[in-house]
């Protein structure tokens, strides 16, 4: 770390990831003035000259690389950010770390549960900041139902179930490979809806609910074969179009969640529901700024789930922000990520998901796909309450 | 009344009106079984002999008349509901009254004022039960709204609105006049939906939150001129396409009505909402058996708008039907307004709306009619207050 | 059948359901006055001497019996309908048909499948007129999706899924067997939520989107013991509080679905979706006049979720009851089965679902209990294609 | 305009607008990097020297002011954005204009009718660039909610309505004037709610269906009393806690609106909905990134409301932002005011509403205020349909 609280930033990637990265060290100081430190956009990198150029003019970047190691390289840099696909993530991660970088990584953290490994250990052994870009954390709502959860409300939790359902890949003719469709490559994606969006449900209930673990799943590849856009001819899909499967939480409830981008109509459909002894929760990515909350305590004759418009400046992060009632939206995730992640430069402590606890869903997205393979129950080996019980998360929201 | 404890109905009519009030009549000692009273379905008269048989048959009357005269006549029956059109209602009651009979009649109470109060005289003094099938009442979230407000959660009453929104008759092709569209014929309907519509909100707006003390109103008919179903020609429209007013409560506090039958892409969209001081409520008829609440004494990060569906059985009615979770429709309000005439029988006390209470409907109408008229506001010279303090209301809901 | 086109129904049981299917024949006629049979309430059956004549006497039944053999040997019953604990299912039913009468039982067919195929078997045998009494095919809302499913509008099917969640057993001094809660008691009820909800979800799933090849399932009971009705001592709960699976379906489509009696705030959440190529359709049973649609070739900047009021006279059964925005509720699914029999009495045909056909929702239950015993994937055994191209469906909506 | 395609502006006001505009500013050309020219915060000022230091800071202001005539005289700024409470914004704006500064003003655009004419003639006169910041119109749903009027799929219109509700101000020791609460005083604000939330209103009802010719309206004050900021004493409340109209559109539809502060659980809600012969189109701010649509020409059955998701590339604004399903919010719309501004630089054509625009929606305020207190209606003298035809819009959503 330079003198002078600054956070200087090499950006790896150029993508849609990119653009929200970007955009969160753009705002972070207009609506968390008070945080001493202050992100610098240092560098971008991309393989296309022109492009990383464009980018960085649009953005805000000081400089431009067209190799990753350059970044890595650059004493004038603190802090890689890992925005490109997946097949990536290890290696400009281990290297980062090894060179003393403190390292952001855009989520799944790797393609597999062996990579991860590694780069956690490579993390660790670096003893360097770290985070990963689970973002939907950060949604006021979504902080909220933490909040809710953590004050006890719901008492014994039965049922936990997720969905995050997209339409976007059922054009037959859509190419797998390239930059705008990795995601269907499994080389570079790792996988397909498990590792790209069950993750961030596992993510976000691991966080709410604990520890997973057993896992029994199922995958589908709706669409066999699709022209590779490297090679432009026609073959095998090998990732998963969709993926569904139930899960044994340590706390005794049961898991339902189901990933798909074939649910015509669907755009990003990331929905989440709790339901405990006393009280439920449930949410919904269409309509970000409500959190819904079913109160049993409640007077029986007016009892009935609740539509909260998280707004208000005591809910999490909306103090910052405008005044009740007035939205906010997607990108405001990352923007409350990198407040929490200069927080912890701080103050100390987390901006969780670190790269550990990010390996916790590693390891249940691998349990998922082994379970789909093996048509049987796999357990995740995930080590969630010892971690928690060890490690103290810095997040603005919670000193409301 | 008979011995036996039957209440020998006659019915006059056979349209909508007729076949909701049977099936009241049909259902209720399925549901309502400790009930002392049974109705009995004697007499269904309308000048077409064939429909009129028909009707009988469908719904179980012993017997058929084409005149309303010699039903009133009749010595075997115990109470006259009327069901015509408007231009009936008063002609009907009247000579009902005088007879000895109960009267039951379908709102509006009239086409006007005046023939209103000619109604309310001849029923006070013959001294016979009567009520008006301001059905809306006996929806079971509407038999919730009033117990919340009755319980002073409310706090102090600013705004009351409502609105009655429909789309049936845009087309330009609908004619005036006769059986199916007699309501865009001011002779036999009194007016459009001021009469029609309004009429209903205005009811449950004074039963909910008091009176109303004045009232300033606009009117518009859209389609200016419609063929007349008696004469084939095309004829100036009289009656109101839409009606909306502003006025004062009692309570000092502001209402808002609307209402339309061209509104499209809403069938019969009734809503109202209260805004107190400490809560507020709204409702929808669409989704009928949902009440909304919000209560600003929740904690204030879980403060929202709570959807109530009302089917619980320490809820208005619901005892009486199925389970928690599964809806009741619009039809079960005529049941509930059957079994509460029924207990009045039973208990004393009046089934409201009664013929009074109707008539105070009726007189905001009427100012609403002429204030539209006179493009300034009118005083509408109801008198809640009073009558609210002396009677006493019988309504099932009311002992749960 | 007797001559006079009546036909003459024996209940058994004063249940829940024994109410359900009395209003069924009692209002039937009234709003489906064109049918040419007519139900008659010949008799109603329960051990209870007491409650067996007030049951009658309040929805209008002829006579009394407090033996069910009773009922299978009298001459003037025409039809035998079952509303016992499903532990009386098979014995009943194979009774009466060897006694030649006509069986109408309440689902799920039976507590397993072998008792299933013992009763289709004698059914088949006697080969008498038959129906279970699934009653949710027949939500107005339900058979629109049914007709949309069939015009082709979705394309290939991707996704189905489906819940059922309640939460009135999460309190744990809630006792086991008798009158009241046999539901959760095995021995009377066969199993927990797989067969009393889910074979619900089951079976709307097939009707809308064909058979049920294999299943891979999880079951859980949160309440491990509860005191018994019949002994008054704690026992072991051997019924299942939880249920979910995922399957494949006949047509390539990915199953899920999900059950449980533990989710706070649920009264009685039924929830479908089809998500095929070109459309989707989904529908909750709390809000059963509402159907959503989402059709991918609206043009692109208008296209979302549309929310059908499903009360218009040409939707399906809608001619018979209000006017369009007017809802109708739950009961009025079994108003139309009842009509739906009596015309399958009239022209032919089979009241869907018959013995056989609610046999294949049998196989699936039974499948989905022994994969969560197992922890393994289980085929089903189901025929639905044959059994749909030789048998023709009576249902009034179709003609509309 | 200086060289360099650079504008230059002087921020007058560092509160809630002072907040979103800066925001719009520096945001603007990562969002549309494909615009020529680029804003730069030359200055920003406030009586406060201390607090205009840190907004000058957070926000990245290169320099302070402490006397608006300061900025108004400085050479190094183009543009001078007016965010002052409303008593200042004539007398600025004038000064700005006759400086030849371009006036970017906060709406309302003054306190009184007499105010807005003296600025549009002073605008006009000096022939400057000018806007003001109605910032609702840019809401994607709303811009697409113009090009469904615009293409006339609505047909002919019967029915406007909007309500813009809030509950801020219920609480009885809320002062007025001051920093905080100048809304509530008169003198600052020029009226209550109708200069505040009905004129955001009356702007988008004139822009989607033109002119408003004449107002029927009432306004009432709840709290009659509050302690003044300025003097620590109880005085008259001089504002309009509520207000609702009435009135003609100059195609001939009823419009209904109603604002309030009184509105518990409504934070703010602005809502619209136009009915027309064909079609319908309603909004809500709560939920601001969709759109309800019903469209009659949809096939019968299938007929509902639409809720369209506006968040796809091709709906308007949103190929700018991320990626189909991730919602944007309430600060958006100033950031797409400041690139339709910028874009008006570049390729000419107003950045709408303009001053003239405005007047428009401030006649209609002063004729509702006026008919309020005479209890009449008022003629609005707006001249919308001429200013339509003779000037061009500049908004990037357009083109698309």
């Amino acid at each position: 770390m330079e003198n002078n609280k600054k956070l200087r930033i090499g950006l790896i990637g150029t993508g849609f990831m990119a653009r929200t990265h970007s955009n969160g060290y753009n705002r972070v100081k207009n609506f968390f003035p008070e945080l001493e430190f202050s992100p610098v956009l240092k560098a971008v990198c991309s393989r296309n000259g022109e492009k990383v150029k464009a980018f960085a003019e649009q953005w805000g970047y000081e400089s431009t690389e067209t190799d990753w190691r350059a970044v890595v390289a650059r004493d004038d840099i603190d802090a890689v950010d890992i925005c490109t696909p997946n097949d990536m993530h290890a290696e400009i991660a281990i290297a980062a770390a090894e060179a003393g970088k403190m390292v952001l990584c855009e989520k799944p953290l790797a393609r597999t549960l062996a990579e991860a490994k590694q780069m956690v250990d490579a993390i660790e052994k670096a003893g360097v900041k770290n985070t990963v870009w689970y973002n939907y954390r950060r949604v006021p709502a979504v902080t909220l139902a933490k909040q809710i959860v953590d004050s006890g409300k719901l008492g014994r939790i039965f049922h936990y179930r997720a969905n995050f359902l997209q339409d976007w890949t059922i054009n037959a003719s859509l190419p797998q490979g390239g930059a705008a469709t990795w995601r269907l490559d499994a080389d570079a994606a790792g996988s397909g809806v498990t590792g790209d969006l069950l993750a961030h449900c596992i993510d976000t209930a691991m966080w709410l609910n604990g520890g997973i673990k057993d896992v029994s799943a199922v995958t589908e590849t709706f669409i066999k074969e699709r022209v590779h856009q490297s090679t432009g001819k026609m073959q095998k899909v090998s990732i998963d179009d969709a993926c569904a499967f139930f899960c044994h939480f340590d706390n005794g409830s049961l898991g339902l969640f189901e990933s798909t981008r074939y649910a015509r109509g669907h755009k990003a459909l990331y929905t989440f529901e709790i339901n405990g002894e006393n009280a439920s929760i449930r949410w919904d990515l269409h309509d970000l700024n409500r959190l819904e909350y079913f109160d049993n305590a409640d007077d029986s004759i007016v009892k009935g789930w609740s539509s909260i418009h998280v707004t208000d400046g005591d809910q999490p992060y909306m103090d910052k922000w405008w005044v009740p009632g007035l939205s906010i939206g997607y990108e405001h995730t990352f923007v409350h990520q990198v407040a929490d992640f200069l927080k912890s430069l701080e103050r100390g402590g987390v901006c969780s998901p670190n790269f550990r606890e990010a390996l916790e869903t590693q390891k249940v997205c691998q349990a998922v796909l082994e379970s789909a393979s093996a048509g049987s129950w796999k357990n995740t080996d995930v080590e969630w309450r010892k971690k928690q019980e060890t490690e103290k998360e810095a997040m603005l929201s919670e000193e409301v």
